[in-house]
């Protein structure tokens, strides 16, 4: 079962707009088993459809098609799909009810030029678009099926989940996949490779697939199998997770979809607890993340972004004296940011941070990237230098991620 | 002048991963006149790389190739590229050590899977990787050129703009292009362009191109031109540019791909000012943009992110009246934690902001979206009512940037 996605637009190969559909498609459709083998945005251009529709036909069994539906004279992927199938475009009366419903409903009169949208491939099935004008259309040549959808990212995704969906699986019959995603941080690809290099080479007699997806600050692990029953598949793919977390249970701190940030307030709110930050190197960016969480004002108090050291003193009663004797980016005064801003704030948990976020800045003592992370908690106050290289944003980037984990492990100890 | 953009990866099929990258290299691409023609998305599998290369070769002139050059075993691109080629893979010592270095400016030392990074085309240029350890390679064949990058965002883009956009530049020797960027904010696209519209029609006279580039919370405007001699183009175009600024000049606050944290940086630095931030709604993001301009520390004291009633009474000193008659999404509020900010961190300048981020938490009065921003400074305080919708992360950003927009005027009004 090979599918292709086709995007048509003039406005993706100009980069003005990121092609959003078909990453939303191509999890849809792997979600069913369904492997989608290949993505191509092409120009609104009838030459270069034709071509790429016959590409596709050859290569999938399934194939489908958004963009180049709207009523304006650039949009030609209709035509061109009766050009293709050699077919003809009809009136659809169901269709059309719904296009002039669409606009009575808004209370406006139907612009003529809509008329040519209830205008669908004889031979095909059209199913009305509810959020739009454009018809999704699904049509079957030689065993491959071809689906046409609009664009626009709600109005193609409706008309996938109600309608197109459903239609494939029953076609297709689709096999089961199963797959599960775990999240590291703290271990870099290459280091973590080596560290479960054994454990790697076992998968294969199980007839699992693993693909390493790292981003900043974070390694993502994918498993995927597919052969065997159902059950058997899940029980396979799970005990071999159970296994990795054995071997590296400090990195792992969550799965599937998750962020770090999530993965920590669940585990405040489910203990009643608070937290606050006192930022100097990450500049707020941690209370960013937290508070980028919807319901964060169950559990977060705030932060003291204390980038100027008189903001240290003043606001989180770090000791002068520390700062002269030890510097700002210290063990010394990262804790004592931490406690401050705990006390000060009145939270059971708290981050602080202290580094050279860079480019400028850094000393042969404290090289740029040099960061001191301390958390506290109701038992006690832990701190950890790291380097983190460089690269200012992926610095501070990297920093927070290392300092939510860091939480996170604290709360499991502190807070069982 | 036909460009091919490949992307390497099973991430992007499944759809785990959103590319990103194929619009940002669009965009460099088409600003310097060349057209991209396909967008194609594949996975790491030997035969659909080979095939692709082979049709790139015959419908392009020049094919960006991106992902799969990572230490891993699943990543094969290199492979591909030196059997399509009829090439072997050689190892380059001077890719070596900055592979090397790239660990070892970590404090680590090279795991071993690194080695192979260094290896590279034969018969081709390869260009370091600054921010990473696979390096870009450049070849040639039959007068198409293929270039291979990784997949990781900050390494392609770096590898882009510093080597491979002037060497396409260079190669191809792309026509003259003039184009300038104007920033706006504070206005939607469909208003700007009726406030604009006979400027707009003016344009095509010129032989200037206008393009609307909307982002959350800002529109850029992109004039360019190419006909004519160099400096007649640049002429007309900046007068242009100069007739507009006098149209909308509340909306204008920048050019080209400045941030408005980098400018209001520097309108701060230039006056020898300081700034401070009071945030509920915003929860440190507005300190975030603020602290990712390397030199900040210059200007910029630190942030009291108030998500908590208490912290807005004890560490702004908000009153508790205010709070209880007006409700915290007020301006009496928003106005006296910017007051409470500047005071007690002393800078000049502050910002505040308080308002319903969403999708919880709205009332009939106070629908989510409701936002209240203050600016205060030496002179005067003001404050402002927004609504910017009920989606939480665009909100924040939509808030941050009109916040920042509000202080860069008050900066300009109140110390000119």
């Amino acid at each position: 079962m090979k599918a292709i996605i086709i995007t048509i637009g003039d406005e993706i190969l100009i980069g003005q707009v990121i092609d959003t559909n078909s990453a939303w498609i191509a999890e849809k459709l792997n979600a069913e088993g369904i492997k989608v083998h290949k993505i191509v945005s092409i120009s609104d251009d009838k030459n270069e459809i034709l071509q790429t529709l016959e590409l596709a036909k050859n290569q999938a069994d399934l194939v489908l098609v958004t963009g180049g539906l709207g009523p304006t004279k650039d949009d030609i992927t209709k035509q061109c799909f009766a050009e293709f199938f050699n077919t003809s475009l009809i009136l659809d009366e169901k269709i059309l009810k719904q296009v002039e419903s669409y606009f009575t409903g808004r209370g406006d009169e139907m612009p003529k030029a809509n008329l040519g949208q209830a205008m669908v491939l004889k031979g095909g099935i059209a199913m009305p678009n509810k959020n739009g004008t454009a018809p999704g259309m699904w049509y079957e040549e030689n065993k491959t099926i071809f689906i046409s959808m609009p664009g626009v990212p709600y109005e193609m995704k409706a008309l996938m989940e109600e309608d197109f969906l459903p239609m494939i699986k029953s076609y297709f019959k689709t096999p089961f996949l199963y797959k599960r995603t775990i999240l590291t941080q703290g271990i870099g690809e290459s280091s973590l490779m080596e560290l479960i290099e054994d454990w790697e080479n076992s998968l294969a007699s199980e007839n699992i697939k693993l693909a390493y997806l790292p981003q900043p600050g974070m390694v993502r692990l994918r498993l995927s199998s597919s052969s065997g029953e159902k059950e058997e598949i899940q029980q396979k793919v799970n005990s071999k997770i159970e296994e990795l977390k054995k071997i590296i249970p400090e990195f792992i701190w969550g799965g599937e979809k998750q962020t770090l940030e999530e993965v920590v307030g669940l585990e405040l709110n489910h203990r009643n607890q608070t937290l606050s930050t006192a930022e100097s190197c990450t500049g707020g960016y941690i209370a960013h993340l937290i508070t980028s969480i919807s319901g964060s004002s169950q559990y977060f108090f705030g932060s003291i972004v204390s980038y100027a050291n008189e903001v240290k003193q003043n606001s989180l009663d770090v000791s002068p004296v520390a700062i002269k004797v030890h510097g700002a980016v210290s063990k010394q005064v990262v804790e004592q940011m931490a406690k401050g801003v705990k006390t000060k704030l009145n939270t059971d948990f708290s981050i602080a941070t202290s580094g050279i976020a860079g480019p400028l800045g850094g000393t042969s003592e404290k090289p740029v990237g040099t960061v001191w992370i301390a958390v506290s908690g109701p038992k006690r106050t832990i701190s950890e230098k790291f380097n983190f290289g460089n690269h200012r944003t992926r610095n501070i980037r990297k920093t927070a991620l290392q300092a939510l984990n860091m939480l996170r492990k604290e709360i499991l100890i502190q807070n069982p």
